[in-house]
């Protein structure tokens, strides 16, 4: 069976921008083109650079990197009316941006061209030809993206192929059919789709919203007649209710339909690179979110789960291992046993799954997952808590006490509001210094270190790379627990560390803590083999 | 035109409960039950009074509930094998529980059968037969669920359609067609639905699950295909995934194919019963969930925003309002002058588009947005800016200044360890005070209230309904920005706040001071309309 590929144009950064509390720094979407691409989608459109003076500063930046899959491509309108393509602006940055394809979007919809933008109905069909040969005759691969043209054929189905037409004469190399309002039916989608797929020869494509909850279901049933380009965003996210789910789209036609959307060995990097980009976007992938969600296979129901142990395929529609994800059985601790048994034996190989320590170290997380802490992203305070446990750790330092005082004034010229006195006990010998910052987190961040570094010199390479703050219970307002967690790197490793507390600045002290413990841990224990190896030899 | 009926079936309360992170309590259960029978669904299956103490119990207490539209539905499995249907005592339990229908759930998938539930093909049958039986000799309108059925017929298509045909001659009132593992594509679930709808002349039910993300398109297919009867939850939470989302299944086919699904006058309390729902189950409404999520309408591109105002079908699929809904248009860089003028119209009606005041608020949104305030979730801080920069609002009060000392020492039995010092100047009256938390922000909020309540004791009040941290360009880590978002009420109104700064105590006290004035604004406000009804009449 020869191999059927499907173009995967992801337009996070474009459309998923338009997302309710969605923004991107040109850093982030660097990050997120290199994502994409390592996960090997065909195309990335990246952002508008004719309305967008950020935009136009990320195509600048990004011009040197070279992509292994993904055809980085601009997006923009048709040139405006009665003026020459050559003589508008945005035309002329979208060229400036230099990206080997562009998508032009342009009017399918009769009432959107001579109400909406309000011109005749030729000069909008001018505007898409001519823009698109212009784009050819530059060089480009153009998509033309016929926007509302499921609401305009409906409308009129005669006008809305001519805007098609029109973009076919200029050159385009597809027509992507835009379900702009989301609000079509899955057999209406068919039926045009499948028109439009008979009278063109070029690549079909599809760009569905999800204002009927059926843009994945859409997308799928215009592939299924004859599209063979679908545009999306990696987590749906977009105006309104999102644009279609690439994150679900890829595996259901890829493991259930055998067609090509990105390198087979990729699939299972599919869960990886949603929290990833969740991770970029500041947002929160839903736990019941389809292939990639936290719960999308977890097991709670008896039935079910006794079911699952005898043969996973009488509960699961596919193996959670193809895209990345994993098994969870809620409600029993025989679910992550295993997976906690691992680190344990990373501390001590001795300990088995019925070990009593094994057992009260899982008494011990259960209460903590319950007072709010959250492991799964905090790996080197739950190592250390193991230590702990199991006698394998004295702590690097005692806390005498610290003080914070921190002052707001009608004169707001003072930039460090905050100061500390921090007085630690290392080995029985005392510390006690002082220092300020902009806020009391930052103070105490600064205090602690610079009255440890005289004990632990190596903490001077540490540095903090992420800090992070969520508000747990959000209805008990300001006396509500707040969980932070940090990230912190010497330059070789790179490490994440918890603490929970009602006060913001207390959660961040244990987190703080822990970062700095685990990095003398750390250090220890590569003396320690250091000394083994310096034997063995 | 004869209106068509389609029975929505809910199961919220059965397999919506096994969603991750729901239990419901049997008070939670009898009000979700009058909330859907209000809304009009035709059937509410409300638990599994054979497995479960609680469910039994939720019974025992609901009979006396007379329901206006919906029939209350108990769920349970077939006889367990080799048994007269009589002696199960959980068919007994579910003649017990009294409701006038009843699902029974059945395998149809061969594997399941055999392999699962260890039992012969024909006796599996005979279970599906006589426990239906069973239930109609008594009385019963019974729902057949064919679990598996979708993934059962592609294995073996006969034995699926001789487990619904010994539903049939048991006497079903409805054989459902269950996509219990969630994974069915469209075209499969049209294909097969067909097939079973041109068999048997009884009614045909759709029961979906969304592990492939297309539980809603899938049930409206299998509707296209011949079923007359919809399973699902309203909000889609299940097992895993969830089941088919009914809020949006409702909406599809009552507005878009004009089928009845509810009474006709409850469609415009869609919205408002998926927000008492999510408040009963304790879980959040997406955003972006179709037709009842709060960004389901709201609008962020410049371009959007624009048609919008020129005709809403432009970029919406349907009037939010039938839905019970609102359009939203959000503030941001990308949003278009007319949105921010609006805001600005509310405040002075003269101003234009063209207005120097108008260019310089601009001009100041931006340079917020630069600085990390983001308007979008905190619209109200955003109206007290503009009546400032308008000269139309003085400030309720004046900060003096506040002190927060925070200890954190060895003795980790102090509860509240922060207290704050504060003055503030109203009408040149000073206040001096003090108050302590569990944190400095928990501290500083109750201090400044306490100041502040004794010249407005309107504001004893108002309290937070949300608190929420985020932590910007996190790379800073201790020394980044952090952005603060509060949600106030007084228990009519319900506004937003936001603060920025590098301490996140900072950044508390800015939202909580937009949040009292605004409800002073509010107030005052309010007392000059009432003067000028007071002057019209």
């Amino acid at each position: 069976m020869t191999e059927i590929k499907i173009d995967i144009f992801d337009s996070t950064l474009r459309d998923g921008a338009q997302g309710e509390g969605i923004s991107f720094s040109v850093e982030d979407k660097i990050k997120i083109v290199k994502l994409l691409d390592e996960l090997g989608v065909a195309y990335i459109e990246a952002g508008n650079p004719g309305s967008n003076q950020k935009d136009l500063e990320f195509f600048d930046q990004i011009k040197n990197l070279s992509l292994k899959n993904a055809k980085l491509t601009a997006f923009g309108s048709t040139r405006r009316k009665n003026i020459k393509v050559e003589d508008d602006n945005n035309v002329q940055s979208l060229l400036r941006a230099q990206t080997p394809a562009v998508a032009i979007f342009g009017k399918s919809w009769d009432f959107h061209a001579t109400e909406i933008i309000k011109t005749t109905l030729d000069e909008n069909l001018n505007m898409i030809r001519e823009t698109i040969a212009f784009f050819k005759q530059n060089g480009k691969e153009v998509v033309f993206d016929a926007e509302h043209f499921f609401d305009g054929y409906k409308a009129n189905a005669q006008y809305a192929m001519a805007a098609l037409n029109a973009a076919a004469e200029g050159g385009a190399d597809c027509l992507a059919l835009c379900d702009t309002n989301g609000g079509s039916l899955p057999f209406e989608i068919f039926e045009i789709t499948k028109k439009v797929a008979e009278t063109f020869p070029v690549k079909i494509g599809i760009h569905c919203h999800n204002d009927g909850g059926m843009a994945v279901a859409n997308s799928i049933i215009a592939m299924e007649a004859g599209a063979v380009h679908i545009q999306g965003t990696y987590l749906g996210f977009g105006e309104r209710t999102g644009n279609a789910n690439l994150s679900v789209i890829i595996p259901n036609l890829q493991v259930k339909k055998n067609l090509s959307c990105i390198p087979a060995e990729n699939l299972e990097n599919l869960t990886d690179t949603a929290k990833a980009m969740a991770e970029i976007a500041n947002i929160t992938i839903e736990n019941k979110d389809p292939y990639v969600g936290k719960s999308a296979f977890a097991h709670k129901g008896g039935m079910h789960i006794d079911a699952v142990a005898k043969a996973s395929e009488s509960f699961e529609h596919i193996n959670p291992e193809l895209v990345g994800n994993t098994r969870r059985v809620l409600m029993s601790e025989v679910s992550g046993r295993s997976t906690i048994l691992k680190r344990i034996q990373k501390v001590n190989p001795e300990l088995s799954k019925d070990s009593k320590e094994t057992q009260k170290i899982i008494d011990m997380l259960k209460q903590y997952e319950f007072e709010g802490y959250q492991f799964e992203g905090a790996e080197s305070s739950f190592e250390l808590l193991i230590h702990k446990k199991l006698g394998k750790y004295k702590p690097a330092f005692e806390l005498d006490h610290y003080r914070i005082i921190q002052e707001n004034s009608l004169d707001q010229s003072k930039d460090l509001n905050s100061s500390v006195i921090i007085k630690i006990i290392v080995d029985g010998k005392e510390e006690i210094t002082a220092a300020e910052g902009n806020g009391p987190v930052h103070a105490l961040d600064k205090a602690l270190r610079k009255a440890l570094e005289i004990f632990y010199p190596q903490l001077k390479k540490v540095h903090l790379t992420d800090y992070k703050v969520r508000v747990l219970d959000t209805k008990k307002a300001t006396a509500a627990k707040v969980r932070v967690i940090i990230e912190s790197t010497d330059g070789y490793n790179v490490w994440t560390t918890i603490g929970v507390s009602t006060d913001v600045v207390k959660a961040s002290w244990l987190a703080l803590v822990d970062m700095i413990e685990y990095k003398i841990m750390l250090d220890s224990q590569s003396k320690k083999s250091e000394k083994q190896c310096s034997y063995s030899n």
